[in-house]
């Protein structure tokens, strides 16, 4: 295996014509760098994911994790990789100066593991698991919490995790049995059960620390009882590590995503095990949230890097492959002609990148907001931190549901061929069925934005989300080229704005379970919406720099881009009109019919 | 592994009260047979699939078929279900008395590989495909060629294969490059290469006989000079079967339907590989075109099967796994209910019966156009075959493509667990997505129907296929429970013409290129139209049904199938809105979109 998995070229165009990073560094938390860092950064990054990620792509799915006496054995190369991850910082990067980070926007952060997810999700996996269980007790423990376990964490000695789901509440959290009970000393002791735990355990470090929810004793019911503990796989004790009683009962074989292991926890079979509380009792879940919602939009991230490399894959393919002849082509005695000819495969192409490129410019859109609670003025930030929220469950969804179609599209350039281990398309295609299952399923998702974000401070990030949209219409209105999907633009948002004051009256009339039953149609007609907004905002960056001097590789960069533009706007948008149609109908079909229609 | 994999009630709402296959019995040539054989044929269909199928559906995906000192080896369940196949007369049972079948109609005969398939795609895939091949022996071969091969095949000992793709020519048929050479013989020498041959060789029968396509030397080029041959892996030689140069030079390592094999075969490697010819030469793909229909709406049978199956485990976890509660319950104390209650699951179970249920009612509906045509005399068969012709692609297609999306859908009921395999979702999920690819593409469909189907005989197969819609239309306006819905198919029955109008004028005025830019487009359309005139003809059948005595158990199920058929109305219809956006625009954006455009 060898050849493009990602595109420099599109993330630089996204970074600096797009959403302008560079204007980051007049605050003083970003001063340190400027584009040149951050040039260099990206190229470490993509020399990493060249040299040491993408070659094992394929070998870590052939060889899934095992459980061999007790311990989960992953692929070798992932202690290496680990190590190279510390050695270059990436674990750490995104924390300020103080904890050992290095204040890195979270645009450059992201777009790194993009390009390491690009490469190989499963491997990037791991510290990108670490990162965010590490800014947990950066977030929320104390100093002491923070000298024992992130050190070793940003060194890549230590793996972390976030244990929250249980055999007998996967999507429902309120209702998970893990207890911890206090003691006298300054830990909690922890009995409980975990599941599809992702790197919960494996042979390449020394220690794992899980960000792990229980219930105090006593605590109130659901979600209100629910606290965050840090729960080590070995407890240092009189400077040894020794067993901390949390046993790994089981590893999933799972589909895809075979590179990182996904394993079951018993904590406490001993009566042994400690667990240190982060933070105040029972603000477990909120705490909790800033790490999911980080690993929401991680998710998006990793669905996209994965449909990003699959197109790349089918993309040489089509290019390679000679295959028949065009359709006006009648004379069979005529050599064959490179499939990507065929306007059915440069169909599926050019549906591969709108969905890719539409979401990872809204996916950077993410990351700028993070940004910019960095740094803005704190009456700045409410509504930078409302955007934030809303878009969340699309940024997590649309690249997850769509970048499943994406890569079946892949897949589907390369025949017989992408149905065979001879290629990685068939690789992606099951990794990639993960993403809209873990972190919050789609329904989650759905029940997300439609059930909390938009109607959230009387519908106010609905309302920052709108005139958003709208300011990218008008920019794009001082451009004619821009001037059709400007229109359609303003027509889409107008629509979107109708169903969502049809779905609030029907909350009202006809109750809270035929509002939220198509929560998921509603997620998908507000992801295409907000793409076709990302779409049109790189196209107002687009018509900029072709309005100045272009050379001819970014003239075709340009070009290209604009006709993925109208791809999106001609084939994609026009989708909002049969979810419109289901949408206005609110007959609450789903919730109406009983479970004994069916019976057969 | 248990539980349920296929409805019994449906199948026989579909065979008497939809397409009421007794009236068949009326005709001499299927006399012999009633309700009560049907039924037993039925009943014995169900317990082959339950007791020899299905037991090892898990088992052939896990030990995938691999080349062992030349020889495929398969799982050694094969032999024995290819015995039981032979033993209850499977593989000839749609055929005459008079070549050694039982004159079954199609109905019965494809409703029983539905059956098997249901239970074990790949089990099942083994005698299909002898049949297939046998019965393009049998409709033009000589009596020779039936004698040697015919008997052999329909007892299980010989194993049947269509050979036609090569490696240099995939979907394009014109290019293969096998050449058969004239000899004194009553054979020719054949040489060439052929890949992702299905069943092309294993160890668990004497012999394998491919239906091969070849150009004999000096042959017209492209599709014009192509011939049927028989090439068997070993030939008789003096009362023993002896090697005829055939080698099995690979097999492809596929992502899912792991318990069939797919090789690479070198013919002619020592220069002794024999070919009978099949019929005249040069009408070769004429008549492989006859098993490649047949084959074609196979695959949508199998996709359709697979699909049925995941819906039960999907519905039947569904129904057991307790998690969360009520949109409307706030209370966390209360117990957790089965997720069936979440309207959202219940959404994913609805749309996945929606699909099959109605792909179901179509594959039927193939099934009897190939049993009228049997009956019928000469005159009335032209209009029946048209039909066929026009709906094969559909009937491919649809649930092909669809069929891997209520999988998904199944797939994510389970969440995570879904994703692993202690359930069988996953492979579902991954044996499915072969169907848009094996016997031509979606996109050779997508040309099949716009590009062929749709304009052949100055559109008559069209403005039949609107006539059998109307004639539904009609039937369900007799009923006020059908109103909505008869409107609504009326609708988009005329919605479907319009789209066809102009897309012929584009024909006219921007050539066929632009024309069938969007075939796959406007395929789907036309299926959803089919599928929903489908669901209106069980419609019509169930109120029939309503209107005499029925017991409680159906009184379910008929409420259930319209609640179905409700869904696929609500849900499902109005996404032609968006296809029709875009299949009206014809701007010819694929065609135009220069291969300088992936440049980045």
């Amino acid at each position: 295996m060898a050849g493009k998995f990602v595109s420099e070229r599109n993330i630089k165009f996204l970074l600096y014509d797009v959403f302008d990073i560079e204007s980051l560094t007049n605050y003083p938390y970003f001063s340190d760098h400027n584009k040149n860092t951050f040039n260099m950064v990206l190229k470490a990054a993509s020399k990493l994911a060249k040299d040491k990620l993408f070659p094992v792509f394929e070998e870590m799915d052939r060889s899934q994790p095992e459980l061999v006496n007790g311990e989960v054995v992953v692929h070798p190369s992932v202690r290496d990789i680990l190590h190279e991850y510390a050695e270059g910082g990436w674990i750490s990067s995104i924390f300020p100066y103080d904890v050992g980070g290095e204040q890195l926007p979270s645009m450059i952060t992201e777009v790194c593991h993009f390009i390491f997810a690009c490469a190989n999700y499963s491997a990037g996996a791991y510290s990108g698991l670490t990162s965010g269980a590490a800014g947990l007790i950066i977030s929320f423990g104390n100093k002491a919490l923070y000298d024992r376990f992130v050190p070793n964490m940003f060194s890549g000695k230590w793996q972390g995790t976030m244990a929250l789901t249980e055999p007998e509440a996967g999507s429902s959290l309120s209702d998970i049995r893990t207890v911890a009970e206090p003691t006298d000393g300054d830990y909690y002791t922890i009995k409980g059960q975990k599941v599809f735990i992702s790197a919960g355990d494996h042979n390449c470090v020394e220690n794992v620390v899980h960000l792990m929810l229980a219930k105090i004793k006593g605590a109130p019911p659901g979600v209100k009882g629910i606290s965050l503990f840090v729960v080590p796989k070995k407890r240092m004790e009189n400077g040894q590590l020794v067993s901390n009683d949390v046993t790994t009962s089981g590893v999933f074989h799972k589909m895809g995503y075979k590179g990182c292991p996904i394993v079951q926890l018993d904590m406490g079979d001993a009566g042994d095990c400690r667990g240190w509380l982060v933070g105040e009792p029972n603000n477990g879940l909120r705490y909790m949230f800033q790490m999911m919602n980080e690993a929401r939009i991680d998710v998006g991230l990793g669905a996209n890097a994965m449909a990003t490399a699959a197109y790349y894959a089918s993309l040489e393919y089509s290019k390679s492959r000679l295959q028949g002849r065009r359709a006006s082509e009648k004379e069979p005695t005529k050599p064959q002609v490179p499939i990507i000819e065929h306007a059915d495969v440069k169909r599926m192409l050019l549906f591969q990148r709108a969905i890719n490129e539409g979401a990872l410019a809204l996916l950077m859109q993410c990351s700028k907001y993070v940004d910019l609670l960095q740094v803005l003025p704190e009456v700045e930030k409410e509504n930078i931190h409302l955007l934030l929220e809303l878009l969340t469950p699309v940024a997590k969804s649309y690249p997850s549901e769509m970048g499943i179609q994406a890569i079946s599209q892949g897949l589907q350039c390369l025949g017989g061929s992408g149905y065979c281990d001879d290629y990685p398309l068939e690789q992606y295609y099951r990794d990639a069925r993960i993403h809209p299952i873990h972190e919050g399923t789609t329904g989650i998702q759905g029940m997300d934005i439609l059930g909390r974000k938009v109607i959230m401070k009387n519908g106010r990030a609905f309302v920052l989300f709108q005139e958003e949209v709208v300011k990218t219409v008008q920019a794009a209105e001082a451009y004619p080229e821009l001037l059709p999907f400007s229109k359609k633009l303003a027509d889409a948002l107008q629509r979107c704005r109708n169903i969502t004051a049809h779905l609030l009256t029907v909350a009202q009339s006809q109750g809270i379970e035929v509002f939220l039953a198509d929560a998921v149609l509603y997620l998908e007609m507000f992801g295409i919406v907000t793409i076709a907004w990302q779409w049109l905002k790189q196209g107002v960056a687009i018509q900029k720099q072709l309005g100045g001097k272009v050379s001819k590789n970014d003239l075709h960069f340009f070009t290209g881009k604009m006709v993925v533009l109208r791809f999106f706007y001609s084939y994609e948008l026009p989708k909002i009109s049969g979810l419109e149609e289901r949408l206005l109908e609110s007959d609450g079909l789903t919730v109406k019919a009983g479970t004994d229609c069916f019976i057969d």
